[in-house]
């Protein structure tokens, strides 16, 4: 069953009748376009039943290749950007240890590369991979990205330095297009173990394939249960016409209501660091799906407590400028109460045997009613806590949210014609043969 | 000399005129009263003059400190929230290796604590801290905000177990008020090393005190140098009227004129991730000095080339609604060359023996090129290196440019009265005794 709740008690005031019959029309519109495959971009539609269609021998391979790995390897390098790199991110933070790169539990420590031209990020990267024992996959549809071919080439030759070319490849994992590219090609040569990234699912959509399966299932989580969790928001965003029953509907009724009544920036916040790459991610489904033709809402997102001593202020008192919405996580995974302390200095003793989490959740309380009464409409959607499943649900939830969102606002949610504009004027410069 | 670089040229064609009379008179008029401390919250201008007035048995106790606990500990453990957090960090961070948690360097690892109430964070960060050796700087005027004072009591119990009472008081920095509060009381009856936080310096222009100072420091980085470049930066600020001679005029400016001609969002971009943390810091000293009275401009941020492939798109192609901000390195610390490969699959080879950062420049005008072409002004602050100099000169720049701004829109930029309201709802939530 699906456990995400959408809360709009703190929208309504602001967004008065947003869930009108006239919306959900509208609403319902862009979800039956998206089911039917009738709108803009609908070549690019495979993610939609992905969680379903997957083989069983995806997984059963990606098993393979992280047990066949593991006992060789400290750290697993992905080399990615955008789609490539986003995903598996946001979901690897979200689970892992914070402190995951000091190194202490048994899984491979995933670290990540042809995300940035940073040379001093290289260097440091290079000195990392000199001392340690890694192997790595490279993701990219076409292999000649310009950030990941470059890391990947620099890696490669590191690799077949330390580990012979024999044993670079057995160390070295191509996700990529099934059918041509540079990328493919290389694996092919070097027999490197490949997996397909489907010609109908964006970069932006791919994190359940092996682009992002292959990455999480490396830092040891379970992604079956994220599929399972895929697959069981996926009944309710194909099944439930009614709003009220599907939160896919509900959240993008809220933000284009938000975006048409003057508030053209949302801001998703979290209360813990874990999610801050879940932001990430959600930033580009959303930035690049509706950001076109002079449209669209700008994401933004905030860490609290955190940026409630940065930003908090300008969200309390500054422009009336945006909508927030709030991701909020019911039970975390550890239980730390505050000690009772006989001075009570600090005057925290009211707190003793209270747990952090029950503070923070105050605090979340507290903020929401701040923000209210300061004019900024706060929508809240509360997962019971953050794991494989939850996470598989909030993915294909944001996905498919994201495809209506976009229809209601009349632009294709698949395509990104704005991403070529900077690589062109850069291959000029760089004097690119051809361009 | 300051060798900070404003560059306008992409700015200018969407800002006509922004460095009229008109313009430079009411910014002119800004930087006096700042200097003069006639404007509003003229008690918090401390930070004008600390860079010269902080003695030097300051720095000699901050180095001492330094030496003591260096061969003692493996992770230095930083307790505080907004500006007793964003500040250090942001430091630390430019200039410390990118892997740094990996712990493969001589000095002490800085991490994190009081800036979240993320139950699993701390149930992460005392696993770690059971196992390896460390100390503690606790940073609060106070010693009873919430989030500091709750991660304070919790380590403090953990060393207190772990190293006894006198070991854990010998491994443990407080940075407070130099007259009153629960953290004064704390350390002077625990006899912890102390260091104090200037009366008439708020939180966000703290980095340069003992609040920055000590942590940069125990992460091995030179606080003289960066004290050194702030100075060269006032010499600036305070002496030049002209705008072409004082970089934070001129960049107050063009940020009140686009306010003025409706681009209501600034986003501050860099190209090297250990950037990242200085934008955080920059939004809350922009974002808490400004962000009142239902005006200024929403601070925003972003990475690149990372965030071309994600936020990209909407820049590019969205509503046009910011003012980008491109914060420019000329030089990496390190080299890293592309390497040849005989097959070319990638068709890299045209970029063979190119550095990494020169492809990074490539990809820098490529963007500010295109964003311009789609409409976004584009303003470049360029300095020469990431070094401590540098950053003690942005720091400056960036603290001078914030008060003449806000001055110029009208608003107090030193409190911050928006911080006080989810605090309330917290601890009426909470039933904090007297509230």
């Amino acid at each position: 069953m699906n456990a995400l709740k959408i809360n709009t008690n703190r929208l309504l005031p602001f967004l008065n009748g947003f869930d009108n019959q006239q919306l959900a029309a509208e609403a319902e519109e862009a979800r039956r376009k998206l089911i039917a495959g009738t709108g803009a971009g609908n070549d690019f539609l495979g993610w939609l039943d992905w969680p379903e269609k997957i083989s069983h021998e995806i997984v059963e391979k990606i098993t393979a290749d992280v047990v066949r790995l593991t006992p060789k390897i400290k750290f697993f390098v992905v080399i990615g950007i955008g789609g490539s790199y986003l995903g598996a991110r946001a979901v690897i933070e979200a689970l892992q240890d914070s402190f995951a790169l000091a190194g202490r539990g048994s899984c491979p420590v995933v670290i990540y590369a042809g995300h940035t031209l940073s040379e001093d990020y290289y260097a440091d990267l290079m000195r990392l991979l000199d001392s340690t024992d890694y192997a790595v996959a490279v993701i990219s549809k076409s292999g000649t990205t310009t950030e990941p071919a470059v890391a990947f080439r620099i890696i490669k030759a590191h690799m077949e330095r330390k580990y012979g070319r024999k044993g670079a490849a057995e160390r070295t994992i191509a996700i990529t297009d099934a059918h041509r590219g540079a990328l493919r090609q290389i694996a092919l040569d070097e027999g490197y173990s490949m997996y397909e990234i489907p010609d109908d699912i964006g970069g932006r959509f791919s994190v359940l394939t092996p682009v992002g399966l292959l990455p999480i299932a490396m830092a040891g989580f379970d992604i079956e249960a994220l599929l399972a969790g895929a697959r069981e928001m996926r009944e309710v965003c194909l099944n439930e016409a009614d709003p009220q029953r599907n939160p896919a509907l509900l959240y993008a009724m809220a933000r284009q209501t938000a975006l048409r009544k003057g508030y053209p920036v949302e801001m998703l916040v979290n209360f813990v660091p874990q999610l801050v790459y879940l932001a990430e991610w959600w930033k580009q489904l959303y930035g690049e799906s509706e950001g076109k033709e002079h449209r669209g809402i700008l994401p933004h997102s905030a860490t609290f407590t955190t940026d409630l001593h940065s930003m908090g202020q300008y969200i309390q008192d500054g422009q009336r400028l945006m909508m927030e919405t709030v991701l909020s996580v019911a039970k975390p995974k550890n239980s730390v109460a505050i000690p009772f302390d006989e001075k009570n200095l600090d005057g925290l003793n009211y707190l003793q045997g209270k747990t952090i989490n029950e503070i923070n959740h105050c605090a979340q309380e507290g903020t929401e009613m701040a923000h209210n009464t300061g004019g900024v409409p706060v929508l809240e959607i509360e997962v019971p806590e953050v794991s494989e499943r939850t996470l598989g649900q909030l993915i294909y939830f944001f996905e498919f949210a994201c495809g209506v969102s976009a229809y209601m606002n009349g632009v294709n949610p698949f395509n990104q014609p704005g991403v070529e504009a900077y690589k062109s004027n850069m291959f000029r410069l760089l004097g690119k043969p051809g361009v």
